[in-house]
């Protein structure tokens, strides 16, 4: 999609240097993310669950039980606002007021769309099974009809989006610089320890090189 | 706090065995996560955002400035979601329907409340130092006048919660262990790798052992 316009809802305004709006980087981040933050408003009751998703162009997928509340509020086509979050690290100033974090974040607006075709419910359960793992979805067993008929899948078509990035090192007050105080940042990324077999796996089997070297993002450890 | 009782609000209703009501599961997720997400509604429309928080005893604190729309609308008292998720694996089943992920997620309701003395909000700004790196804040410079009127403080009393935790291996449908198909876990945890320090940081000066030695967290790899 085009970069998306600044409005009232997608326009960032605290520390607005950090704001972005182009897709490309949007996307990136979007696509890092192993979860998101779904929000949505039943009334004035506001409710934020995690979920797993995964992105088609400019369709975010969702997908779930099909009596659960967030799916059922996404197929009733009503506003949501996902957030996905990637933190980098910790940012220690000399000063207590300017201590931060290094991270790169976007939230998304739209209104869900319950997929009806069989071609594109599958299609969204393969991006969402390589969303987790590029390659694991040729391996495994498909989903059978049953199983078909217990997944619900939600399309998002994204109608406006921001991101929010902090990188590099604290800012202290010109005066605060003398202090004896350390001052840098810590950097943190999610890393993949070795592979846990399933107890019940066949002895001939061993995990695929997709598993043995899995690293996520750009700051992977 | 007393655990929550089980309401229209709170309730997992999907997956309800990996629901949790204790406050000891709960507040130990809040503790451990970095960052959270609080979700709001303006009319119709939901807004996540995600940001730095602390907890002290039943009380859960945020930070920023006083123009920003989340602490305007936290200010005001409107109803608030907090979700805190940390994610402690990928869950790779032989079918792709049983794929899932390992993670404790934690989700708050509440409203919101301006702290108004001095007392409080210097407290808050401790443990929001604090909730970063234990033993920071005895060594920074504390906040100033200017800096203190530039920040404001949110307190919110906690009026429900639920966790929802999965760990272990895959579940598969039985006919599906006969198939020759890695299924395992691929534990991830958020590591911090060494600190880098501030460019501008004084020469005499090395990282404190809190920073050198940070882990995060029961899985941390």
């Amino acid at each position: 999609m085009d970069n998306p316009p600044r409005t009232d809802r997608n326009k960032v305004r605290r520390l607005p240097k950090r704001a972005h709006y182009d897709m490309e980087t949007i996307y990136r981040i979007v696509d890092e993310a192993l979860v998101c933050d779904v929000g949505f408003a039943e009334g004035e009751q506001p409710f934020v669950i995690p979920t797993l998703h995964a992105r088609v162009g400019d369709t975010l997928y969702f997908h779930g039980a099909p009596a659960s509340r967030l799916i059922r509020h996404m197929a009733a086509g009503h506003p949501v606002c996902v957030a996905f979050t990637l933190l980098d690290g910790l940012v220690f100033a000399r000063s207590a007021f300017h201590h931060s974090v290094n991270y790169r974040s976007t939230v998304l607006f739209g209104a869900g769309r319950l997929v009806e075709s069989d071609e594109e419910r599958l299609a969204a359960l393969e991006a969402l099974t390589e969303h987790l793992a590029p390659g694991r979805w040729a391996e495994v067993r498909p989903p059978n009809g049953a199983e078909m008929n217990a997944t619900a899948v939600i399309a998002l078509a994204i109608e406006s989006a921001s991101a929010k990035v902090r990188t590099g090192p604290p800012s202290d007050d010109d005066a605060d610089y003398a202090l004896p105080i350390w001052a840098g940042v810590l950097p943190l990324g999610l890393r993949a320890q070795p592979p846990v077999n399933d107890p019940k796996l066949r002895t001939d089997i061993d995990a695929p090189g997709y598993i043995l070297r899995y690293t996520r993002g750009e700051n992977a450890p």
